[in-house]
C-alpha cells in the first residue's frame, strides 16, 4: 500500500470507512488487554521459583563473614551479595550497596537526601536560591521523571538519538551551576531501547559541570536483560574515574526483572567517596536491609553466569512477544509513512512514533477497545510530549496470542486516527 | 551490707580495696560479652525457622485479592499482611500501610517528607523560619533522637515518669507551634520499661497542639512482646478519633523482634487523612514493598493468635536472663544505694540509674572488662544524659550464662565506680 500522504482524498476515505469497521469489530469483543506497564509475565516469574527453596529451615543462614543473615545490622550489604549485583554491574564489590526490593526507591532516596542533606558537604539543594535543574534525554522513564517532579526539580529535556543522548546539549547546559543531574538508562533505555555508543559513554565520563554536586544517575535497569546476543558497554564508574571525576556517578541496577518485581534485591554502586557519604547519611535511616533475601538470591544464582543463563530463559519467553509485536508492525504499518518504531535488542519496550499530534487520541482509542497502553505524554516530563507522538509499548505481560492481538489492534487504531487526522488537512 | 553513704571512710576504702581486686580479676579473664544492643539471641531468631518453608517454589503465590505477589503493585500492602499487622497494632486493616523490613526506616521517610513536602498540605519544615521542634521522653530511644538531631530538629527533654512522659510539661510545650512531635514507645517503652495508663493515652488523645502538623510517632515495638502476662493498653488512634482528633497520630509496628530483625515487615497505621496523604507521596518512592516477605509472615501466622503464641516462646527464652540480671542487681546492689533499676514485664531492656556522674565510667570500665554496653548519654537527645547516670542494659542477645557473668561484673562495677566517687567526697 503507497503512504497515506500521497492517497487521494478518496482514496484515503475508502481506507478511513474500512477502518473504522475493522476497529468496531474489535471494540465489540469488548476485550480487556494490558500494554501499559513493563511488567514480566508470570511464565517469567515462574523461572525464579527455585529461589525460594535454596533457603528454608534447615538452611545455614550464616554470610560469608560470618553474619546471622537473620539478625540486625550489615548496612551495606552482605559480601556474597555486593559481589553477585557488583559483578552484574561491572563494579567492585567494594563499591557496591545492597539496598531493599527497589532501585526507584534508592534514586528517590539518594534525591531527597541531596535535596535535604547536601552531596559531599555541598549546600542542600532545598537551601539554594533558583530552583535545581536536571537534565532528561527523551523519550525517557516515566517514574524517572515523577521523582524529579515532585521535588520540585526543573526538567529539561534532551533529544536522544540513536547513540545516546545529545551530548552536545547535554555539555552545554551542564555549565549552569543549578543543572544538578541526569537521568541516563544507558543500556536498551525506556522505551527507545537506545544502547548508548563508546562515544557518548566517554563524553559523560568527561563531564565538566558547573556544580561540584552535579550526578549522572546511571540506572543500568537492563544491564543483562538481552534479547539477542550480549551486547557489552563500558563502565561508566571506572570511565568516570580514568578521566579523573570518579564521584561523577551514581550506578543504579537491581533484580526485579530477574527474579521477582515485588521481591528482589537492588543495589548502588559509585566510588568510595560517595559511598561514603551515602552510608553516613543512610545510617539514620536504617540498620539494614534484608538480609535473608540477598541471600536467596546469591545462593539461587551462585555467580554472574549463573544470572547469565537465568536471564536466557527469560529472552526465549519475550523475545516472541517482541517480534509478534514488530511483525504486525511492519506487516500493517509498513510503507504507510504513519509511524517509526524501535526493534529493541534487549529491555523492556518499544518505542513508537507516530503523526505528529496523534498519540493522545490512539491510546484514547485503545483504550475505548480495551487495550491499556502506556499514557501519550508519560514519556516526557510533566507528561508533556511537545509533538504527541510518541507511545511507549510493553509487551511483556500478557501471553503471545494477547500480544498478538493487541498490536493487531494497535496498527488498525494507528491507521485509523492517522487517516483521519490526514483527511482533516485535504 | 549497709548503704556506702553511711559507711566510713575507712569502711568505704576497705570496700573499694576488695572491689578493685574482683574487678581486676574479671579484666584477666580477656572476656568477650555484649549487652549494647537489643538484638534478639540466635535460639529466638530459630523460632521463626519455619517461616523460611511455608513459601516454596510449589506455592501458590496469589494474595487473597488476586494480586499476584511476585509482580510489581500494590503499593500498601496485601489485604492479607494489613489485616495481621492491623489486628497486632490494634488497627483496621483499611488504616494499615505495610512496607519493607523496617519500622524506623518509615519513621525516617515520614519525617524526611514532612521536612520537604510537609503534612496534609500545611508548610514544609525546611521553610519554617526557626527550627522545628521535638519532644523526646527520656530516657529513650538513641535511634529516634538520632533521627530528629540529623534533621537539625531541635529536641526537647520531657521527664518520664512511671506511668508514662510527663504530661503537664507535655501539654505545655505543644502550645508553640514549631513543635512538631513526639516520640513515644507506649508500652515497655526503650529503656525504662514503662507502659503509659489510660489516662496518659487519654491525655495524649486530647492533646491541643498550636501546630496543625503535630503529629505523636507512636512506636509500638514491644505491643505483643510479654515477658510475663498481656498487658493491653488503650489504642491511640482509637482514642484520638473518639476525642475529635483523628488525625493527631502515626502508629508504627514491626515483626523485627517477632521473626527477623532483618527480614521482618513493618507497617504504619493513621487515619485515612494521613494515610492518603502517605500514599500520595510515597507513590513516587516505590511501586512498592516485597509481597512475598507479607505472604510468608501471613502464612506463617495465619492470625493474631499465631502470633501471640510465638511471642510466648520469645518470652521463654528471654524471661531468665531479664530475671539473671534482675537477681544479680538485687543481691549485689540491695541496699547499697547505689543504684536504681527498672523491673519490666515486657520490651527488650532494663534500664539502670546510678550514682550521679558514674554512667560513662561504669561502661568505660565494662568495656576494660570486655563487656560491652550501650554507650552512657545513649538514651538522651544529643548522647548528654544531664545526671551521667542511666545506662541501657539489653540482656537478649548472649546466651543465659554469659548474661548472668555479664550482670556479676556490671554490679561489680558498679560498687567499684560508686565507691571511688564517694570516697573522693569524703
Amino acid at each position: 500500500m503507497k503512504p497515506y500522504v500521497e492517497m487521494s482524498k478518496e482514496e484515503l476515505t475508502a481506507e478511513y470507512e474500512a477502518l473504522k469497521a475493522s476497529y468496531q469489530s474489535y471494540v465489540d469483543r469488548h476485550l480487556s488487554l494490558n500494554m501499559a506497564r513493563g511488567k514480566p509475565g508470570s511464565d517469567q516469574l515462574d523461572l525464579s521459583r527455585g529461589m525460594l527453596d535454596v533457603i528454608n529451615s534447615a538452611s545455614d543462614l550464616t554470610a560469608s563473614d560470618g553474619t546471622d543473615a537473620r539478625n540486625y545490622g550489615c548496612l551495606d550489604g552482605l559480601p556474597e551479595a555486593k559481589k553477585l549485583l557488583g559483578d552484574m554491574m561491572d563494579s567492585d564489590p567494594e563499591d557496591v550497596i545492597v539496598y531493599g526490593n527497589s532501585s526507584l526507591n534508592i534514586m528517590y532516596d539518594q534525591i531527597a537526601r541531596s535535596y535535604t542533606f547536601g552531596v559531599m558537604g555541598n549546600t542542600p539543594w532545598c537551601q539554594l536560591d533558583g530552583p535545581v535543574k536536571w537534565l532528561c534525554p527523551v523519550p525517557g522513564y516515566d517514574r524517572h521523571f515523577g521523582i524529579t517532579e515532585f521535588f520540585g526539580i526543573e526538567m529539561i529535556n534532551i533529544p536522544m538519538h540513536e547513540d545516546g543522548p545529545d551530548m552536545d546539549a547535554v555539555e552545554a547546559f551542564v555549565k549552569d551551576p543549578a543543572v544538578k543531574g541526569i537521568w541516563c538508562v544507558p543500556k536498551y533505555s525506556n522505551p527507545g531501547g537506545v544502547v548508548y555508543s563508546d562515544e557518548v559513554i566517554d563524553r559523560f565520563a568527561h563531564l565538566q559541570p558547573a556544580a561540584k554536586d552535579f550526578r549522572i544517575y546511571w540506572d543500568n535497569a537492563y544491564c543483562i536483560h538481552h534479547l539477542y546476543e550480549e551486547i557489552d558497554i563500558p563502565d561508566i564508574l571506572k570511565a568516570c574515574k580514568e578521566a579523573g571525576h570518579p564521584d561523577l556517578v551514581y550506578k543504579f541496577g537491581s533484580t526485579s526483572k530477574i527474579t521477582f518485581p515485588g521481591a528482589g534485591i537492588a543495589a548502588l554502586a559509585t566510588s568510595p567517596n560517595n559511598k561514603k557519604d551515602i552510608l553516613n547519611q543512610m545510617k539514620h535511616q536504617t540498620i539494614g536491609h534484608d538480609k535473608l533475601n540477598q541471600l536467596r538470591h546469591v545462593r539461587f544464582f551462585g555467580d554472574l553466569n549463573g544470572l547469565k543463563e537465568h536471564m536466557k530463559k527469560h529472552a526465549d519467553l519475550i523475545r516472541p512477544k517482541f517480534e509478534a509485536v514488530e511483525k504486525t508492525l511492519n506487516e500493517q504499518l509498513g510503507g504507510l509513512e504513519v509511524g517509526t518504531w524501535t526493534n529493541p535488542k534487549g529491555g523492556y519496550f518499544i518505542s513508537f512514533t507516530g503523526l505528529d499530534g496523534t498519540a493522545q487520541e490512539i491510546v484514547a482509542k485503545m483504550k475505548e477497545a480495551g487495550v491499556v497502553m502506556t499514557g501519550a505524554g508519560a514519556t516526557y516530563p510533566y507528561h508533556k510530549d511537545p509533538h504527541d507522538s510518541n507511545i511507549r509499548i510493553a509487551p511483556t505481560l500478557p501471553p503471545l496470542d494477547e500480544i498478538a492481538l493487541a498490536a493487531e489492534i494497535f496498527a488498525t487504531v494507528v491507521k485509523l486516527v492517522s487517516a483521519e487526522k490526514l483527511l482533516a488537512q485535504k
